[in-house]
């Protein structure tokens, strides 16, 4: 039984197939992909677009939502086999899991970093757990990787240049500054559909120390290897925006600070010049513009930028909806 | 393209209409004049009625309501355009807007007063926010005036006195005490839509630090001279409750002291006695009560006054099911 | 007009008549018993399970289920009659129940206990409440018992033996320590339905200050006398586990010490041993485990018991759902 936990598991045959289910969507809203069934959407970090568009999704193809929200931040769950569970956690993923299959066909999980430590958030457990013990198709609503946003960035750029043959393209993800240190789910997402899209693919961010998780970086890698494309780090601005055809923007925290972000703080408010503004983006080849939402106007980017015909995010936040629409009937398909 | 505001933006035509298909959606539960069809409802206070009511009548017409709760008091949104946004605010209600409406065909938006500085509030900037950048209809959920109490509280008068013709009915609103200082909202609503009605209106309230705020008042003033009947204010109980066929009651925070409610306390500690109790009922032209509920038992009205059978209450919060059927039908039929 | 709150209410005809009905659930999903029917679900407490569980069964029969979180622990509803209602209650429950019962066909209540003194939390007044002044049934969604979990018990036991017929089985309900002190809505209701199917059923705890309240020990004692079997107390947990068929685990606190749970720790705390496990499954007659869920593994059960073929505390979690939609279509049969 196949998960929809990040997109590098999908075989480009398959995301294909996605996402032109998710434009046939997009064309016509109802269908029976999933007619009676139950979908369970799982949030440990709160959320207004990927709730809405999954649960008029899941209605929209006949299905039901529930939501669940499970103590915000801390629902204490028992990940480890064989622990005596005396401490805080007052059920195991195992009876999580295997319960709620029973009731449900599929299971979204959004389960954002703890924010402490790295390499704990990395093994992305309470996805990975869900999808251990569930009998059912597990679904990632952004954890440490964002898939289906990279599915919906997809769909956009297919649409805003009239092909699904992106190969040839310049694409930059940019950094921009934050006041705060974000995830890096959304910039590892979208280094990873890029490269799998055969882009020339450029990660533009201020020093070394906001490179990505080698992880991401390795299936970037990879995913020139096989897609074709090309993929490099700058940190100059001016030769990573000059004749690029999509600017990608995000905020995210330099892991070698990650749960000590008093420490990354001065370091980041050094790189606030990289905002996107139209000065910026007079050097592109007449790029487009996108980002993941929410975005902080005149931070991220100016209000020119986002108001420009050239920004296509309120299109990619739409194409969340069609997307997920796909993965779902997708991944019903396979148990009916 | 309309929205629902304000019953004041709608024409008396368009507000009859409105309440005859209330009538017919009483009579008969279903519809599927929303068939398919996505509702967007944003909470930032709470709710049990107005969710429920609006919730299942999305169902019983065909359509799914996503109930949206936005950190409650504090979703920070800036609503200025220019603003460089580094501070609370995480997303521009231009983004928030335009993206809802690409997911639903209708959105509800609940937004109390911060009760801090009324000169703010009664800009009602999250509501007027919603409305002008959404592309879809926008329903007022409740802010600082409640439309769709204002339309059952008019099907409930309609039912009772067996007749659409309200003219000539004495109407009062009066002040109750409250140990809290309360949102004006329905009692700006209850002066707007009984002067609408063409009824004589009186509203009876302690002192005049209890007048309500000008825009409000003026609406009485422009209804009466329109839809004929009278306005006049009056804090002399006895003579308010006279003969009078309707009594309805509100609490509310006197606005000259909005945000200083300690200074407010000992003068409004001193009209406990405006309490609706049988003996002023018994002034009254046998009298029908109403309230909008929640409502304090022996603090606003008595018990015998809420279990007489002249006490229209529940029947007001069951017609805000079906008004807001037929409010959620009329502005979805001018998009189809 | 019958609700559910206690199985002890309904005749025993009723149950088997709603086991059957559950039982074909399970085989077929769906069905039009609740066509065009609101459902409020109304949880004072959290819920994962039954939330899940409700709102799908309702889904699945053609129902739309509200969910409702009135301020978690504290709404603050007045429940007598005569009372000035100028402290902390903003609502009386004869309003909340009976505008609630103009929206919905079926309403469902969840409300623990208060944990402060026993000698109120056994009123179970929220639940009574809503009985009381609601005019659609009301259903029972645990509260300080869990009637809809010992339908789900008793048909997963049906399932397990193959037959209808649990007289003659041994029943152990059986204590457990538990870092906290718990609800006894399960346990009161595990006495019920054992001693109600006519088994032979004991209640091993470690001391008589875990003696269950007199009302359900009177329950077990009727039931016993109506129905066969018999019905003993154990502190030993050799004699109790010997040859016995059914084992099924809970935690509670001791209601000596309701509210002062601190005296009542280390009394808890000299039972650790209570623990299942397999020395003490090797005792019975191949006896079958069960638990409610959520479950400390290797608190209350070990590994080894929990992910044993033995073990149906999955198959009685999927129950509910099949158990709760018998029991809201039987309810809404009645009022068609």
């Amino acid at each position: 039984m196949k998960h929809f936990l990040n997109t590098q598991d999908w075989s480009r045959a398959e995301i294909d197939a996605v996402l032109r289910e998710a434009a046939d969507y997009k064309r016509h809203r109802f269908g029976d992909a999933l007619k009676g069934k139950g979908v369970a959407l799982v949030f440990f970090n709160s959320s207004l677009r990927t709730r809405t568009s999954f649960e008029l999704g899941a209605f929209q193809l006949g299905a039901h939502a529930v939501v669940l929200q499970p103590g915000k931040d801390a629902w204490p769950v028992e990940f480890d086999l064989g622990t005596v569970m005396d401490g805080d956690a007052e059920e195991h993923i195992a009876e999580v899991a295997k319960v709620l299959s029973r009731y449900v066909d599929l299971i979204g999980v959004r389960a954002f970093p703890k924010f402490i430590d790295w390499s704990i958030d990395r093994q992305d457990r309470v996805l990975n757990g869900f999808a251990r013990y569930s009998t059912v198709p597990v679904i990632n609503m952004e954890t440490i990787t964002h898939p289906c946003q990279e599915l919906a960035h997809a769909l956009a750029l297919r649409e805003h240049f009239g092909t699904e043959d992106l190969r040839g393209r310049k694409y930059v993800l940019t950094w921009t500054w934050h006041p705060k240190a974000l995830n890096t789910a959304v910039a590892n997402s979208a280094l990873t559909i890029a490269t799998r899209m055969g882009m020339d693919v450029t990660l533009l961010c201020p020093t070394e120390d906001y490179l990505l998780d080698e992880r991401y970086m390795d299936w970037a890698e990879r995913n020139v290897a096989e897609n074709g494309g090309s993929f490099n780090v700058s940190h100059d601005i001016a030769s990573a925006y000059r004749d690029t055809d999509v600017v990608y923007a995000k905020s995210w925290g330099a892991l070698p600070y990650f749960g000590r972000w008093e420490k990354e703080k001065p370091i980041r408010d050094q790189f606030r010049h990289f905002i996107v503004d139209e000065e910026k983006m007079a050097m592109t080849r007449n790029g487009v513009f996108s980002h993941c939402l929410p975005l902080r106007r005149n931070v991220k980017a100016t209000d020119a930028v986002m108001d420009s015909p050239n920004c296509i995010a309120i299109e990619e936040a739409e194409n969340r909806l069609h997307v997920q629409k796909a993965v779902m009937a997708t991944l019903a398909r396979q148990t009916d």
